[in-house]
């Protein structure tokens, strides 16, 4: 029997919306956002997919949007997990910068290194600026970052994967798992088993859940798995791969 | 060091809106419980009252509730658990019926001895009910009930309270407890040493936390707790008092 594993990339945030480096910085959903993840929900009560149990992040743009698709989906009930591992990549010094303005400044190579480079950090956040994260009391005994690559990314998500996700799967669950763009590149990266170069190219739309079927190895049944509406992820897929030109 | 519980009682339900008996089923807060639950979060943040981790039942109206409430207290991130120990009294065969129509049916004798008895339950509902609870997957494993009194909440919550609320309040945790009016009265009757019979007597109104201290024996420093706004729970305690009438 295969197992069921549902992505959700959380909806538009505000600061999505303004064209802000995000990382650690715990934003809300924009109004635009906040209606991709109900729709994100319906999705799986019309295609039959109902997870289980839910994983997220310690961030407020996806538990919100796990909150509000699972209430579109009927399925507020079901056992939730919230992991600091799940996060979205620490973007260190770049946090709260804008995404053009920074590309104005250091040029298109540099920018491009940062946002998609597998094993380049950008600059490291000083621990004391307003957008740094290492005095929040959610992550009081776990280390914060002060710039992550997607490298450390992989580091930190798989051991939750291996830990907490897969058991759960293997007991049958279908488990839905709602965080970050570079969080979900990070596990498509394991279970696809795309190299460090290609992953540049990979870019998950918002709110779209993505179905992977596994097998009892854990490999995918269908390599990049299935979303639930083709149509809108890749048109969504294109719009990202535009973001800061 | 004294413990802090806060209680939270879910904003209006469509069904409080018709005034409908609801128990098991599983109704959504109309706008009016949103704001509810909202307002009780800003409640909160505004008196630092800041739970580290929330119980809920399997009820969408207590989880939706606890979601808005959090979300407005920027506290979205803390670990939640839910457990259908928590949830409504059942109210068996009653759930489901007008509250005004089932007076003017069965008398104010009867109802009030449904609505208020200590230990005296409605009719049983058929299993095979549409508003019955027995077939649904997330009480899979468990006993669903035909009908419940008030004894028989407590008989179920205390379990929950012992094995898993105690433990978090014992390692420091401000822990709220967001569910309904009758799983807050058995919680309450336990807490203050209510007696069977003034148990009747007590109403706790939606959307406003009441705050427990409790001390090393989890004895109320207060006895009643102390609500975040004293002045709107009179008035809606007044108000529960003359649902029906």
């Amino acid at each position: 029997m295969p197992y069921t594993l549902v992505l959700l990339r959380h909806g538009e945030s505000t600061w999505n919306a303004r064209n802000l480096f995000t990382g650690w910085v715990d934003v809300p959903l924009s109004p635009k956002g906040r209606a991709e993840a109900s729709r994100g929900g319906e999705l799986l009560r019309a295609k039959g997919v109902l997870p289980d149990i839910l994983h997220t992040s310690l961030l407020k743009r996806a538990i919100v949007t796990a909150n509000l698709a699972l209430e579109a989906a009927d399925l507020d009930w079901i056992p939730v997990r919230r992991d600091w591992r799940l996060n979205e990549r620490h973007y260190g010094a770049l946090q709260g910068l804008d995404k053009r303005a920074t590309r104005d400044k250091y040029g298109d190579a540099q920018f491009m290194l940062w946002r998609r480079s597998y094993d380049t950090r950008p600059p490291a956040i000083d621990p004391e600026a307003p957008y740094s994260q290492s005095h929040e009391p959610r992550y009081a005994g776990h280390p914060v970052p002060l710039a992550e690559c997607l490298k450390d990314v992989v580091a930190r998500f798989l051991p939750y994967w291996h830990d907490a996700i897969v058991p759960d799967l293997q007991a049958g669950n279908t488990v839905l798992v709602t965080v970050h763009g570079n969080s979900l590149r990070a596990l498509v990266k394991h279970l696809d088993g795309i190299s460090d170069a290609d992953i540049a190219e990979l870019n998950i739309p918002t709110g779209i859940p993505l179905v992977y079927e596994l097998d009892e190895a854990l490999r995918p049944v269908v390599k990049g798995g299935t979303y639930l509406d083709p149509e809108a992820a890749a048109a969504s897929i294109l719009a990202v791969a535009n973001q800061g030109h």
